[in-house]
């Protein structure tokens, strides 16, 4: 692999959202215009982020695609946020603070995205359940080193469509947020290439409650009116 | 008009949305299949209430719509809050408990319909600022009547296209939500009828504070992203 290529970490690789976004990623390598990058899955266990990345990639060779230009790779959580120049929480909420205290080190002066949102089951529906700080974006914000620079992305995307790299053609918009503008920047290039998201500009971190309430909205839309499997546009 | 007619207040019915709403309602008198209704227009001056419903009829009619089947009256707020079946508080949040407190009464046993968002302006952005209820609508359901059904609705519609009647053929999503069944029913048919709306359910009148700051999050998304007067669309 080429060494000035993008070194993305996905966190949680082996999870619902982490599957398709390592595919929609590694598959930026094929594009005319995408960020050239090496994919590393994160996970607890460096055995199931090997065999997921063995799984992504055989998967991408079945539908055809060129896989010598891509690179997709397994590790622990820790040895992939060592590796990577931008690290991807694909986590849960109650997961996070404890990953972000054995990671800490790993991700000085490093991109980390947040797509995390903190939400509960109250009967039939969820509610966003924030932290004190306001939203996960503001409390994993707090919990880094000054260095890092923390975007808030990939919230509301709907896992099905996004891992559903072939058939699926539908466009949504996708909401980046983030203080650092230069960041901010980078993620929404690597959204646009996504194939799958549109990449919109929703200001500063402290915007990204919102969003990150905007997925259980959604969850509970799709339940109380039949639907499935709901992305977001605006126009 | 005939008695049997839905008799929709729009309290603040001469601002910005409220215009557009009262003439998307009173279309409905000539589709086969909307609520037939009589709007009136509520406005702190009763005078400005008759003007604008002058106003709105005279627009209804330039375009070339059969008015003898339309009713759109003005009035002060306390006396088409004390006419109607629904009212509708078009009005800033700051104005809304002051209001309550007048319309009391009149409003026991009635459907009582909350686009209200709360928000102000911090920099160039606009930021959700819920009472301590949690959201408007909790804030107001605690001042009502037990027996006034509060319905949460039509809070992230683009002003421009709700009252542009002709030429907008735009249909956005509008969320409804109520503890009260019945009462959200009757605002879904009001909402599909609108011509520019596609009502979704969207659960308990808890859910509503999500639906709420969608509003300043899409006037941000809009000035962040060179966009301007977004509906929204879950598909």
């Amino acid at each position: 692999m080429n060494s000035d290529k993008l070194k993305i970490a996905v966190l949680g690789g082996t999870g619902n959202i982490g599957e398709g976004m390592v595919l929609r990623l590694a598959l930026q390598n094929l594009m005319a215009e995408g960020v050239k990058n090496e994919v590393i899955i994160g996970s607890r266990s460096k055995e199931s982020a090997n065999e997921a990345a063995k799984k992504a990639l055989s998967e991408l060779e079945n539908c055809g695609f060129d896989t010598s230009r891509i690179g997709i790779t397994g590790s622990s959580n820790l040895e992939a946020a060592q590796a990577a120049d931008v690290v991807i929480l694909t986590i849960r909420f109650d997961h996070v603070l404890p990953l972000l205290n054995e990671i800490q080190e790993a991700i000085e002066n490093k991109i980390l995205i947040t797509p995390v949102v903190p939400m509960v089951k109250e009967g039939n529906l969820f509610v966003y359940k924030p932290p004190e700080e306001g939203s996960a974006a503001l409390a994993i914000q707090k919990r880094v080193p000054s260095s890092t620079k923390v975007v808030a992305a990939f919230h509301n995307i709907p896992a099905g469509k996004l891992r559903d790299i072939v058939k699926c053609k539908d466009v949504h918009d996708s909401i980046i947020c983030s203080d650092d503008e230069e960041a901010k920047k980078l993620v929404m290039e690597l959204t646009k290439h996504m194939g799958c998201l549109k990449p919109l500009d929703g200001g500063p971190l402290k915007q990204a409650s919102t969003v990150e309430s905007l997925t259980p909205l959604m969850i509970n839309l799709a339940k109380l009116n039949q639907l499935k499997d709901l992305g977001i546009n605006f126009s």
